[in-house]
Order: structure tokens, then sequence, then C-alpha cells
């Protein structure tokens, strides 16, 4: 028991072959959260181009002599960022490399994992698609939030609050997000966090809405802020919340009192007397 | 290289205390797939109780000795299901066992974990919440459709086709569902296939829009159609889709064609040289 050894190696995994890339997801911070195959891809990547919200202990397992780039942020060149990436990407792979693309949470929502599979389709590069535990479905869990209760409603919505060139996505329908399901999660949130507080209370979602702030989601540094929608801004100023940070909107944050992992057993015992009949309906 | 070993279990992972209830997401069938720590529950675990979505290769990984429970839909019970499977988790932990709750995809997600978690908080037992990847997360990029795109809209919403009474829910607003985000993605959305279709086409989505359903997403078995809203109902019918299947609903899978795993280097090449500018932006 001491060595825990997923065998599911040669079995499982597809081969990572020399001069392909893989689109991985590193999940939302915690190791713990990642795959058995980004771990398996971790062992056998010869280079990894990482970005930002890649945690350092996610690294750390990283094969010794890979090479580790980073395709973050860079200062100034803002604009030929992507194509800088996908072009690395290319020639990485051409050179006869096992690269591994290394994407924090899922590559796939919001990661524009999409755009750089394309990219490498173009390109005739081989590649694989390794989905992830996706930040907000890590962070959620690890604040003691589910993403769907059955007495909420039937739907959740994941937005991101941060385009591509750096502002508030302008193709949202804000009327038909504000009424169309009771929970809403963004994504890259604080940079327009008043607008979007504006746009949910000026089509209708009451001042009162629970809304909840995660930092860091997953890691140890994680700092959870709850509040209403009305209050949300000053408390996110308040808290000193800075990026990354998921935003999450519905009434469904009324269950973290019973079910914050943190919470003792007590506490959470308490909680879950005062919670109404609304949240304990169990029966099928 | 040969055992791939995540050494994470003593520094990472929390302790698995006996009289306590791991809830786990289990993935969306690959075993791959499975986080780290939801592997290192299952070789801790004494007890598992698990859904009827948990695929066998992923049980096969349980430690050998440990009771396995199924907790499936039972013919003729179906009105006790839930309270039935809360009193076993919670009386299994009172017994001093260690308590795995596996569950298919992510357990917050249209899982009911977050029900399981306010009963087990509401009788004092402890519990662990570890999120997974969810069935459509997973699906979706298995079958090489990207869950967003930064061309297609900035949101995805994420439905269940199926109450916990097995109608289709009632609650939702389908007028702001038809125009609130660009992609939707319904779990369990076979039964009600046809009033979901006449519900968004009635709504004003385009009978044109293109629409897939994967089935057993990830396994071996997954199969995977792609047609028109309109078509919808006449496809799955042809081409025999059985339950459990993801139903996606957007411009984005027309990418499918570029990304497609399962296709060859060659007609993804082709692909994507026919997919538009509008798909080929890359630009930030």
């Amino acid at each position: 028991m001491e060595n825990i050894v997923p065998n599911l190696n040669n079995k499982t995994h597809p081969s990572f072959e020399s001069g392909s890339v893989w689109l991985v997801g590193a999940g939302p911070g915690d190791p713990g959260l990642l795959t058995i195959r980004a771990h398996y891809a971790l062992q056998y990547a010869e280079t990894v181009i990482y970005d930002a919200l890649v945690s350092k202990s996610i690294l750390e397992l990283v094969r010794p002599g890979a090479s580790l780039e980073y395709a973050g942020k860079r200062g100034g060149k803002k604009s030929s960022k992507q194509p800088d990436i996908t072009r690395r990407l290319i020639e990485a792979a051409k050179s006869g490399k096992r690269v591994l693309r290394l994407k924090g949470g899922d590559p796939f929502m919001f990661g524009r994992g999409g755009e750089e599979a394309l990219a490498l389709a173009a390109a005739k590069i081989p590649f694989q698609l390794v989905p992830g535990v996706t930040a907000s479905v890590g962070g959620l869990a690890s604040t003691g939030i589910p993403l769907t209760h059955r007495t909420t409603g039937s739907a959740v919505t994941f937005l991101t609050g941060h385009s591509a060139g750096g502002t508030l996505p302008d193709d949202l329908n804000w009327e038909a997000i504000s009424s169309g399901g009771p929970t809403l999660i963004f994504y890259m949130a604080l940079a327009h966090l008043e607008t979007i507080t504006q746009k949910l209370l000026s089509n209708g979602v009451s001042e009162e809405t629970p809304a909840a702030l995660i930092e860091n989601a997953t890691l140890d540094n994680q700092q959870v802020v709850e509040t209403s929608l009305k209050e949300l801004v000053h408390t996110a100023k308040q808290a000193n919340i800075k990026a990354p940070a998921i935003l999450v909107i519905g009434d469904i944050i009324q269950l973290r009192s019973a079910l914050d992992p943190n919470a003792s057993v007590e506490d959470r015992f308490r909680a879950a007397q005062k919670l109404t009949s609304h949240w304990h309906q169990t029966a099928c």
C-alpha cells in the first residue's frame, strides 16, 4: 500500500509518439486532481509548454531532463502570443520531440485548446486531446458548493468574463443569461466584476442572490468569499481577491455552510440542520 | 519508466479516515481519466458504493478484499432509491469503514453528490469531496469537439434532460436557454430527445444547427453521430443510440472534422483546410 501505482500505462494509454503533441489539462491546481493520463504524459514528454495557470507542484512531476517552456502572458507582446505558441508547438513536434502542451484546468473549456488543435491539424501534426478537471468543477468541490442540485434547477452556465482581447465578451445575451439558469459560473471574472454585476442586476437578477469568489481554487492558498450580488464588488475589494478567481452566482452557494470541507463536522451538522427542507429533499 | 508512480499519496492526499465517506468522481469511463486522488481512494476504501455509470475497468482497480455494493437503479424501488443510498452510506461509515461513494463523471454535476453530502453532514459523518472529469468534458474531448471556442461565443450551458422523477425538468426557461449561449450540452437527453428538439426549435434555434450525440463517451464502445437539430430524433433512432448519451448542440461541432482523435492526420488536415477563417482566427 506504500506505492500507489496506477498500472494503466501499457494497456490504457495511447502511445506518446515522437513528433506528436498532447494537449493536456492539468486540472485546477492540486496535483491530486491530475488525471492518471496527464501524469503519464508528464513522465514521457520531452518538451513541456505550459501556461501561467499550471501549478508549481504539478511542474515538479515532469520527468527529469525534459525541457520546460513557459507560454504564459509576456509583457508587451500580447497580440502575438497565441500564434507564437502554436508556432512553437509545431516547431517542437517537427523536430521529433514528444511535446506536451499543458494547460490549467481543462484545455477545451475557455482554454483555447480547440484553437491550438486546429492549428496542429492544419500543420499535419499528430495530436491527442486529454481533458482535465476544469477549474470551476475542482474549485467548487474544494469549497463545498455543488455545481447542480435538483432543487435549484436543471442547468448551470459557464461563461468567461474575459475575451481574448481582454475585454468583457460583447456577444453575451445578458437578458437570456440572467434568466436561463439558476447557477452562473464565470471564469476570469475579476477584471470586469463591476460590469458583470451591473449587467445581471439590470436584467432582473435579484440583489440578494448569493455570490462567491474562489481565488487559487484547490491550492493551499485558496481563498473564498461569500457575499450577495449587491455586495460583490465591495466584498471582492475588501477581501483583496486576486486573479485567478472563479465567480459563482446562485442560491446553490447556500449549501456551502453544510458542505465546506474545511469546516468541522459539528459546524456542518449545525448548518445542515438550519437549511430548510428545500435542500433536504432526498426522496427520488 | 515502466511503473508510473504518482508519488503523491503521502504529501498530497488527505488521510482516508475510518468512519468517513469520500464522494468521488470516477470520470467519464476511461480509467486513464480517473484523477490520481480517485485512484488513491480506490486503493484505501473498504466499502465501495458505486453507480451504474462507473465502468467495469474502473471497478477492477478497487483493492482486493474491499466490499463492492451496486447502487444503481433497482427495478420497482425507484421512489426509495436515493434515501436507501444515503442510509447505506451513513450505516457503513458508522460501522467504522472507509466508505467510497463512487459516481460516474463528476459527483456534483447532475450527480446528486451535493444531496448525499448534505445527508452526511446532517448525520455528523465526516466526508471528503473529490471532483472528477465530468462526462461531457471527457466525452467531447474524445470526440474532438471543444467545449468553447473564442469565435463561437463565450458561454456553454450544461443541462439535464432528465429530472429526478424521470421527466424533462419543468423549471427550464426554454426561451432563455435557446438564446443564452451558442453551445448547449444535455446530460441524459435520450428519453426526451423529441421534446428537447421541439422546445429549442419553437424558441428560435435554427433547424440547421449542428447536433451530436455521444454514446458511452470515452469507452471502447463509444459511438458518435453528427446531424442537425432538424434531423436529430430521426438520426438517433436510425443509429440506435442508447443511454448513457450526451447531446451537444451548436456550431462548435463543426470543428470535429478537423479535431477527431480517431481520424487520420491526412483527414484532419483536409478538414482544417476546409474550415473557414472563422475557425482559423488565432491572433489574440
